[in-house]
């Protein structure tokens, strides 16, 4: 029973469907019939016209847009725990061609904009040091966080004070959207985001993530720097109707609203175990090395999170079973 | 009836079936068991230990495999009209951070030794010039020619007289393998290889390609510079798989045996109308205008390539009843 | 008796002197009073409110003007045997973070407006081929020619329909300016060049050249980028008092004229070896080896310029004797 | 009377005098006869063969060799504090092609072997996080701290155990080995310093660091690079000369011994208001807003570091009689 991620779940049946529809000749890269569909159906999702590009992997989308927002001798503002910070392999630093990322401190991996403006205030306004130009926020954040749209509304406002652009991080956007209940354009453009990386592959896609651009002027641009990384496909006909799958009839709300139930009943479970508040689809105990041990022993496959916590992920397609057995288990602890 | 692309043809039905027998839970990233069988699998096709990495696009091969054979301030020689100087958006210069590429020139954008060491000995040795370091040939070339095991022996030897790593471009390797009988380890690692992007996408895959790395001390840096460039997909199995199911019962063979079989039908009725010779799935013709827009008139669908030339291209999938309706078509042309 | 370079020439005294004159603590970098006043003098010359700011070789001067007029994934148009392309080790490509050149031919490596007009239009408007963003020319160029201001005019008319920026190299500029008599106002900005690199090394300066923002809205950016690459020295008034002696009572015109006569003188001499028209301060030669070997045991010292010609190059403090000497050697072949 | 800077002090007259001393044609770049005493004078004060070259800014020493030394991907563990971090506007970034800082702690910005190790053992060893490949300590460090042979052995030792690289920043180096009485050796290349930026400018010379190989397999790169970067003068005779008069007889020595003597002198007024212990030519106080505004209005000139400190400079000129004054006026505050 494995809780440990739901990066690597399978993807939704209605996903595999989309694929094997759109699985035959049409014009290469994104000339085809279902990505020419992708900026009408998001501009609809998000209520305002938007730009909309597939890629295959979060890293990609993060980085595509914060090379788009920051030049290379510039800054981008992210908490300490941010993915762009310690999973990406340095991505950033190749995409921006060596922009600086400056740390920034919150708890649950959450940016504040105190902590925004105490992160600029500490900048020397010279050529001697690296100005920040960008800020990127998660939403969910690495700790399973979600921010509310007035919380990213008052970043926003902070950034546009700072001449800062605005990149969501939204691996888990559909979690968030779900512990929220925010309309997508509220805590997204209406609050002062320039690009999101709107995940799917977390939540039911096989490989398509979406990066939608806000400012749609950088469009062009984008275009030609996702082609330079390698990542136009030429059948990307099956990436658009992936995510075109997704879209239909709210499946990714239905995914998401999954995901997070599961996680919700484990926290339920947990009590005063929790580490951070459970919002999306995380959810991080405080148990001993021992505890630990007697659940593995039990059957249930998930992360040590450094010393005295473990890390449960669920997914879209979380066994209910199992996630009852895991909540008797912990709540029996 | 479409001749205008391999690219976009459909993907084999192994493919999808992979690719959903794959669709569970396992290990995200590489860490499945597909992915695991890719070294074994490669090896023994190659009769060599070497290393297999799956990505998305023959252009991430090429610049993974460029990134790790070059350094920034050296150079790689191509042809004028190889896929990385005139289709790559500048993606090499984006992954081997500013290496410049020394271009030659040769019939049918098929390099040859003397042409290498014509560029070596035109730059001076100081630290004025970017000296060269890598070899970079495509096999089939963008002109459909194939280079036998000889062809690369001989340039293996050049290379390795000017200390040149070798990269070889195979995004039609398939086909190569097919025009020429050769066997891959001959046409590769055996003629000093050091490095080839195995392409699957044009010959029934999805959007999975392989990277083969002869040098396998090259592997722990590419694994992290794939990384590093957002082409580590966190359900790598679902491309694995792909490969997986092409090499199966030699399904890549078949497919490139279909596809420049479907080519020398065309070829065959062209006579001298040919600009190259037919060796693999690619067509060139001298047509006028004229009969360019009778043969579409017909319903054949076709790149032109620039004046008096089109280009046909055949695929896996290529339905046999529209390459004969062609090929008499421009046999009465 | 050495003919080879104006580049190893010694320093004019002016300049030491001013170089003593300012050594005495000031504030650091370029907040001191001889930096202080470049763009006023350089506003002068030019006729028009200029940014100018000092750096210490030409490749610096060249490739900080070109990262701030052309993106990572642009290309610049320039002569296949510009200076930028042959002989800066890929300095362009690391300072732009991997632009690409893209050649053109040209009698004399100058650069005409058919010229680059063909180049752009030989490229596709797709997102897989690099779409040119800027054009640097070389005046004087590296056969010794001169742009009039016409010239430029033309290439900025070009060069605006095809939204290109514009560098010059003005390496040997003082030369261009002395050989056609062009106002630096009418051959720069007035003619549509957004970016100088003025070359003082080459004429009596010790380690300093001056790069001149005509587009004065890319000096925030470049004086960020000069520090980034390492260029912004400590002591940066010992560079400014350099450019402000040779601009002192137009010691930088003397200077070149004085180059160029010397040029010329020997021009006389060669008569029909002349492989280029001398007009700035190069002469290339058509002579045999036996030749080239007469005049080198005669004393005389140049480099040999591929097979079967000789390049002179004289500077501001060539020896009038030895000049002489050379034209007789010469004429006496 | 100035104490903020020994960047922006005067160079010594030697210096001038070398620097017309070598004003007079010779080869250009570093082909010349000064150049080339480089390897042998520092082989000498090293006991050790080394490659040593001149650059003309401690940012281009300090980014050559750090790029030498990691990869793009890699990571370089360094003092929060450090230089490279603060102050050379992402200048490593930029030469490294984004390879990563990571940030330590430590008493004085002095790096401990601790330190090092615990920001190992945070990284996760796998392809998703930056792994460290390089060390880079300052000597003497921002806060004026030496380091002795022991010290940086011990250092060396553990880069050692985890296939670091080690580069030291000596834009004081001259300072520290006064300090310390250390041998050039010890406290380099014995103690497992792969490269050493060895600072001038701060120390008498006008514009001219040398970057000293320890591991002389680096210089054919580094050569290459300094020329990509702009970094190779025409005129480098002048650079090395400069360098060649600040070793002769160890003026560099008695350069820093005037500083740190004139630093001691103030650190023994000082008293208990000392942040550091004064090693090197730096001097850190506690004083209040009105004392510093007191010792300004006795005409001191210095700089503020933070609320509640200010830094005192010091340089191989500095006036005695002022720094008698400033001791005087720090003693009675």
């Amino acid at each position: 029973m494995r809780f440990f991620s739901d990066n690597a779940a399978a993807a939704h049946p209605a996903v595999l469907d989309a694929i094997a529809a759109s699985n035959r000749l049409d014009t290469a890269y994104d000339g085809d019939e279902w990505s020419a569909k992708l900026d009408a159906a998001f501009s609809d999702l998000f209520e305002t016209q938007v730009r909309a590009l597939w890629v295959t992997t979060g890293t990609a989308a993060n980085c595509l847009a914060l090379a788009a927002l920051c030049p290379p001798h510039g800054g981008i503002v992210c908490h300490r725990d941010a993915h762009i910070e310690n999973d990406e392999a340095g991505a950033p630093g190749f995409y921006t061609n060596g922009a600086k990322l400056i740390l920034v401190d919150g708890p649950g991996a959450k940016v504040a904009p105190d902590a925004v403006t105490g992160a600029i205030d500490r900048i020397r306004k010279d050529v001697h040091q690296v100005q920040a130009r960008a800020l990127s926020i998660t939403n969910a954040t690495e700790y399973g966080l979600a921010y509310t749209a007035a919380d990213v509304a008052a970043l926003g406002e902070t950034a546009k004070r700072h001449a800062l652009r605005v990149h969501m991080d939204g691996a888990r956007f559909a979690n968030a959207i779900v512990a929220t209940g925010a309309s997508p354009a509220d805590v997204t453009w209406r609050a002062g985001v320039d690009a999101l990386s709107f995940g799917f592959v977390k939540n039911g896609g096989l490989n398509a993530e979406a990066l939608i651009l806000f400012d749609t002027g950088l469009a062009d641009e984008v275009l030609v720097r996702r082609k330079r990384a390698g990542h136009l496909l030429s059948k990307g006909r099956m990436l658009a109707a992936q995510i075109l799958a997704l879209l239909e009839g709210d499946l990714w709300l239905a995914n998401a609203r999954a995901a997070n139930a599961a996680a919700r009943s484990l926290a339920k479970a947990a009590g005063d175990r929790l580490v951070y508040p459970v919002e999306a689809n995380e959810v991080f105990l405080r148990v001993s090395a021992d505890e630990a041990a007697a659940l593995r022993a039990q059957g249930f496959d998930f992360y040590d999170w450094g010393v005295g916590e473990m890390r449960l992920v669920t997914s879209w397609d979380q066994d209910a079973e199992a996630v009852d057995k895991l909540a008797a288990a912990i709540a029996s602890l």
